[in-house]
């Protein structure tokens, strides 16, 4: 095994990591969470003027770092299949959505030594370093599906949201602006209070305050009752239906398996291999096996094997072209 | 073809759009677009001092482009199968809702030319632009068959929220009116915290007091909890069963296809706009065409009724033992 | 038709109603309506200092049409097969929660003839008229069947909400007290802060100010966003379930009605009546009825109806008994 | 019977307990209720200087029983089959969640007679007694089991959740904390309106007030609805989930004891048992029994494999036309 091989298990593999993978990922996760503790301390004026040149050490050396794993993750990435190899693939991979989140981490720390950059624009981007917790956190995969397939949906969610705030403040401004100019005085000022009620936040600091007012506010509450039971709706339907969809391919999986007849060793292993992809729990599995073995075999029953008259095999093997009545 | 079916590819057809369609579409939404933004921003002050006359060309501009892609529209609607043909035909394209939202959009400006029409009114129609959105939006299908599909069940939860409202405006009238007699001093005055509790916006402005006030407030805080779960599980239950009669309707047409023996180039069109027609994914219907020939024709398949080497049938009766022939 | 017979259908049935009773319903449906307004107008100062008179005539005479109507019935109630026959019937009707609803609506008014009720307890009696209405929307009848189904899911989740409450305000009074005593100087004080805050309400009447109140706060808060996703999440279960057990209801009477071979106009009948007493859409109903005799007919193709080699009939006819052999 | 065996009996037995358990668990659950209540209402100020030392003969009667309960239960435990015989069977129920819900419910007032304990963490510790009501709602455990399947799902969505509050509160803190120091002046300050406003209960305490504040807030309250939306839609699917879970289930038992043949009465008694077990509603059971003696062997009912007049094989094959026999 390459050192390059190597260093990629450490790094990549996901379930079957070495120790020493284990330690190298703990350790990479943890420097992560302090980033982003140390930014959040950092705004504390107090804590900024105390220990500011601890803050700008720790920065440098996770810099260097996140900059060290970067060049690596780079180095390896030709050894993952998907994105082929030499420049090309690793182009492919700088690319990657995860690869750029990784270059966002340490680039303006970069450009900031070349170029004068903002602080507060700095900050930010240090900050953003809490995406990079998204490679530790594998859960995230089922979630990002399912916000993925009911994207289309949760945008036309959106989009009768947007149409709704725009309505409810116009029809606030109509009837409140002028017994209180300074919370409803035109349409965008009446946006606050518009998407504050949809949404069901609910501040309170501007609130309707003439029998008009309260009388369509009422109705924009109950408005926003629904409103918030879009997404709930849409993502419910979301998850049940990534559910169905895993347990169904699990299934087809396992009848395909059984179809050819028993249930040999390498069989189990690929529907081992199969409901860890899917991310099933083993009571699911078992649960479906248990089905597909049910229902198929009754078939398998009335349906011999041999001929009872002659008592030849039924099934012409198709592999060594042998004819019937040769 | 005719200049009426030229036009009508143009405005109509939704997928297969030549590119001078596409552009077409696309300066109609953004005049849609920027209309709205007129109008939000004409209602600051500062801006319709400064840029009067601006926003009243614009206006101008916009009402004649809308009449005329009206005029198109209704012109055209003849070659939609579904509205029939001749001045019947346009007369029930007329009073479709999408096109009824189009003629909203340009008769207040027409009627306030013969007529005086307040222009708080004027406004107010012109922000009713914003529905002329709804036909660039096609994902906004499957949310409204939901909403049509759940409207009773979804009536029933309005009921029941009216009553509860109702109910929690006469309780805490009874037991706080005493002590905030400007908050709940009477019934309709009572409904203003009943809804914004109910509906869990809770904007703080009026808050019971009393011990007694806040003990039924308790109650009716937790009940509004349960209040906006209605439509949330309504809604997620009413996506759900979307999805599933789309599968189903997907699964039923592939079925069919299968019955009459092999799928040929003809059957995969038409799985491919059945699919597309029903909105489903191309992953979900793959996965729904291996469940349907996994299913249904190979146990035909492999269970053969006669043996292929002697030609006789092969279902014996296992029970008495009977043999055929014998 | 007995006239007892006559009004009972004016009065109960409820789909194939006659005008006549249409008419009725709805003028009862519009005195209960009115009589809820009413209750909630007299509650404000000045309309029932001016109208003082007009309310009691109205209360006399819609008393006085719900007590008409309550005794007709009674007295038709024994026309219902469930209730059974003779006064037995009556008196079981009596204690049907609808007609108790009724009797509450007028018990009161004529108590406080024979009795010196006080004025606040008839109001509230008065307002509960509007669980009248219930008779009137049969909408809600799935809305009752899911919530029935689910009280103990929603009673276990109400029993989690009761300790979270419990453990929310011992924990605000613990970090809170001293800095707010008069919010969170005991625990039956804190609960307000807690029901508010774990119900999403978020008054902000009271809220933690200590830095470790409001650490304990963020973990409230965040609880309390899962508190509100229970009773969302099993209504929405709920209402799932119950679709697929009318589904499935549906199914099963399809495919038994399929079973004795096809499907005639008594089938047909039947069909429709299961299908509207299960609330089924017409296009749900159709589809699967496609389904259904899609998946059987291809038994009934490999299952011939007649021997192939006497020619004879295969199912014994199980109803006039005849032999085979003979 | 031995003495233990009958102590087991009255205590841990679930559903056929005989009436002096179910009296015994009554006064168990009416003292935990009790003592949850006199910790609520010794925080009051004016109760715990009136009846201090009434509150302090309740605690040491209250702890007197829980210890006798915990001790026997402790002894009892090896009736228990699952946690073995002997001291190594005791030690293990010691270490089961409910057994150390017992001991935190007596410990600390032991250790509080050898050692000085601040009486506030002893309050808290009474409090944690609540916990101890969750032996006797049998309903939670759909309620866990849904919870324990989403545990990884709800974490995601509690990750998310989190970075979500630190990328607002840094958000809010970059546009607001010149306009307003005091909530805004550094991110753990502006954490408090992060979580208010994506948790959607929106105190109002702190808002934003500049215009870019505003915007950012109006983006954040959106984003609190979809926020507020995972949990939901996740339990919802988890309870969906749990349900077909056991509906499929009993399916399975119900088919395996079909497949052998009738259903006799040990058959009936296994499938109450099995319904009872997944807490499934009787009618339920009822549709998937009459689902499952539908489907499977009435088709080789109705489908004879032999002509019962002449008793040859009925399967001719259709497609060549050979003839059997021929």
């Amino acid at each position: 095994m390459t050192l390059r091989r190597h260093l990629y298990n450490l790094l990549e593999l996901r379930d079957e990591k070495p120790l020493s993978g284990q330690i190298l990922n703990g350790v990479l996760l943890l420097l992560i969470l302090v980033n982003v503790l140390a930014v959040i301390l950092e705004s504390v004026e107090q804590y900024h003027r105390s220990y500011a040149s601890w803050f700008w050490y720790f920065e440098v050396v996770s810099v260097a770092i996140f900059t060290i794993e970067y060049l690596a993750r780079v180095w390896v990435s030709v050894e993952e299949v998907r994105f082929g190899k030499g420049w090309r693939g690793r182009l492919r991979f700088i690319c990657s959505p995860l690869a750029l989140i990784d270059l966002l981490a340490i680039l303006p720390f970069w450009l900031s030594i070349f170029f004068s950059i903002d602080g507060r624009v700095l900050r930010v981007f240090r900050l953003l370093r809490v995406f990079k917790l998204s490679r530790h956190f594998s859960v995230l995969e089922v979630l990002g599906t399912v916000l993925r397939n009911e994207s289309k949906t949760l945008l036309s969610a959106i989009f009768v949201m947007i149409v709704l705030v725009i309505l409810a403040s116009a029809g606030i401004y109509m009837v409140e602006r002028e017994a209180q100019p300074q919370a409803f005085g035109n349409i965008p000022r009446a946006m606050w209070w518009a998407t504050v009620t949809l949404t069901t936040v609910g501040y309170g600091d501007v609130v309707p305050v003439t029998v008009a007012g309260r009388i369509f506010g009422i109705l924009i509450t109950v408005l926003g009752v629904g409103m918030a039971a879009l997404p709930a709706g849409i993502i419910a339907s979301g998850f049940t239906a990534e559910l169905a969809r895993r347990r169904d391919l699990y299934e087809l999986t396992a009848r395909k398996l059984l179809q050819d007849g028993d249930i040999d060793a390498r069989d189990r292993r690929q529907l081992i291999k199969t409901r860890e992809e899917l991310g099933l729990e083993r009571i699911d599995a078992q649960q479906l096996l248990r089905k597909v073995s049910m229902s198929s075999p009754s078939v398998e029953k009335t349906a011999p094997q041999h001929c009872p008259h002659c008592g030849k095999p039924l099934h012409l093997s198709h592999k060594n072209g042998s004819q019937p009545g040769a």
